[in-house]
């Protein structure tokens, strides 16, 4: 049994994405809370849903991606102070996915970039209030910057046929977009901007939505023009997404966590020339080395549940470290997952023992990540 | 009906408290998800615990209320600059309640602060990550500060008998201890810090864990000592906290709005020496004088259910503002609530149409806040 409660939305605290009816329409069954907005993540079943973003099409509800909007003549400035990307080296048109840290090189948010002009930019967060630290760096940094929510409002078409759908809405161009790249444009009227991203692991692009008024007819007409694709409203996957080594933040990282211990050291640019928040932190940190790291792990025996507590990693008793993630993979026929571990413990076929609450102890081994591979032909049923 | 949903939790995204065992053993039946933890709402019936709340004592877990620790040599410097309020009329083991102000006086966050040293501050923060405004703020404040979020983990105990649990619990001291003060000690070794406050319009106390390891010794502590007097695991109540006027950020008060709009005035000490975040913008908000208030309002006919939404508040077909908060009293037998209105219709007797979504339109009242005055014999049944 996967774990779940019965949670109850009481006043009008949590706010609901310009898709919320049209979600109820298709059927959502199961909501989850993600930066204080109520997030779609079942209509139907985990796993067929799975199964349909493999062979087939999804669209998801994401507006729970809200966006940081940051204008004003030193937005760029601003912006590339913010992360140890280099954002010299992203254009207009272009996103970068990209890390905010903390001081001590923490990582804070793990957003997806746009940049829209020379001084635009948007970043999509991830669970935490990233809007908030931003403007807070903005109070003494002397930078014109105006930094603020947009009505804007992403949705994720991802699986193997969302090329077809993309193309029907928004012809050929999309076949050029490139990964990371976008355009602004319009459907019926409708303003959005379609980037080719996502967090499936498969081809997939986002729609990002700028008139909130809009919601329903925006889902229709993708719902309209994915028909012949054989479109279904879903979650995100966990399943797809741990396959493909994708990380959730707040789960598999949080600010107590640096690229360097979580695999993301590609999010720093060394040649970056100027300078950002926790860069010196992270120069330490990359000379000294790490003490723990995010391996990937398969846990032997029967079939689990996705954790919902961050089980225990142990090795000859004791407990050296945290399963962040852990879940079925249907079509590996393997238990697959993440914990963090000391360095000691990192290295492929090192074993462990992992706790799971309430289910008691099974073996685990360290595996390389991802566990599917992009580039190798993997049977997909 | 109340509009409930299935919530799931998937993965370890969203953090359990130290209680969250004893929540489950104690028959929680809904959780909602506040400052990314889980929140038990409701054991049994919201109105039965109501009438419990008011009659009797209730014990809430209120984790959620993540702290935000401020320690360092600069630690009072930086967060008195963080609130209109003067910390310099803040002594050690005194209490306010706050508002956190962005530059633009708009409300980030209304905890609780607690002064633990000359230079140790916590805050009890409300729904948005306060932790990152604050950090955002430090980095280039130039002030030697050190923010994190401590080990402590909030519980509370209202209602009328709550002194005498915690006079079994703590002994006379609580007795002599005043609103929004508090002492720190321990509880068979558990360390905790008391403080005589709280979210019902009802005498009660916070009891601040500080330890998570202990949740469960320290809940089964409380339950014991309550036991004579009745006490019962509860979720907080909107239907007595919208009767003692109280707000809840993220629904009746955003960084959309300040102090001045939502009623709060006496949040910003006028005689403030010491500059803070949010100072010239408030000033000339205060001298332009505002557009629109938070008011009370009654609406007419059959008992309501909870707005889940933001209804829209009418004058004459025209959608003049939005109720936040509105619930039916049993004790009042009068539905009640929260708008914001133009102040043209903000003076008590102003008649206006509420919109409930899937509902209709019904007639409403603009009248005083509270509902229920603290200073007035009010029948409690």
């Amino acid at each position: 049994m996967p774990f779940d409660m019965n949670l109850v939305q009481r006043g009008a605290r949590l706010r609901r994405s310009p898709f919320f009816e049209a979600t109820q329409r298709y059927g959502a069954k199961a909501y989850t809370v993600y930066n204080h907005m109520l997030f779609p993540i079942c209509f139907a079943d985990l796993e067929e849903e799975y199964w349909h973003l493999v062979h087939h099409v999804t669209l998801w509800d994401v507006c729970v991606e809200r966006q940081v909007e940051i204008t004003g003549p030193d937005a760029f400035t601003f912006t590339n102070m913010l992360t140890p990307r280099d954002l010299a080296r992203c254009a207009v048109g272009q996103g970068k996915y990209v890390v905010i840290t903390a001081e001590n090189g923490g990582i804070i948010n793990d957003p997806v970039l746009l940049r829209l002009g020379e001084n635009h930019f948007w970043l999509a967060a991830a669970d935490s209030d990233v809007l908030l630290w931003a403007r807070g760096v903005a109070v003494n940094s002397g930078l014109r910057v105006e930094i603020r929510e947009p009505d804007v409002s992403p949705l994720q078409v991802q699986g193997p046929k969302a090329k077809e759908v993309a193309r029907t809405l928004f012809g050929d161009r999309v076949l050029q977009l490139r990964y990371y790249h976008f355009f602004e444009t319009g459907l019926d009227g409708i303003p959005v901007v379609v980037t080719r991203t996502g967090w499936s692991g498969e081809v997939g692009y986002e729609i990002y939505l700028r008139d909130g008024s809009r919601g329903d007819e925006l889902w229709e007409r993708i719902m309209e023009a994915g028909r012949p694709h054989n479109i279904r409203p879903t979650g995100p996957s966990d399943i797809r997404r741990i396959e493909a080594g994708i990380l959730n933040w707040g789960a598999d990282m949080t600010p107590e966590n640096n690229v360097y211990e979580v695999g993301l050291d590609y999010l720093v640019d060394g040649n970056k020339r100027s300078d950002y928040i926790g860069r010196e932190a992270l120069q330490r940190i990359k000379a000294e080395g790490v003490k723990r790291k995010l391996v990937g792990i398969e846990i032997d025996g029967a079939r689990i549940e996705m954790n919902a507590t961050k089980w225990r990693a142990k090795v000859g008793g004791d407990t050296v470290g945290r399963v962040t993630s852990a879940i079925y993979s249907p079509r590996l026929k393997k238990n697959i997952g993440y914990a963090t571990v000391p360095v000691a413990y990192a290295a492929p076929g090192t074993g462990l023992r992992v706790k799971m609450s309430g289910i008691g102890e099974r073996r685990a081994t360290v595996v390389p990540k991802p566990f599917v591979d992009p580039n190798k032909q993997i049977p997909k049923a």
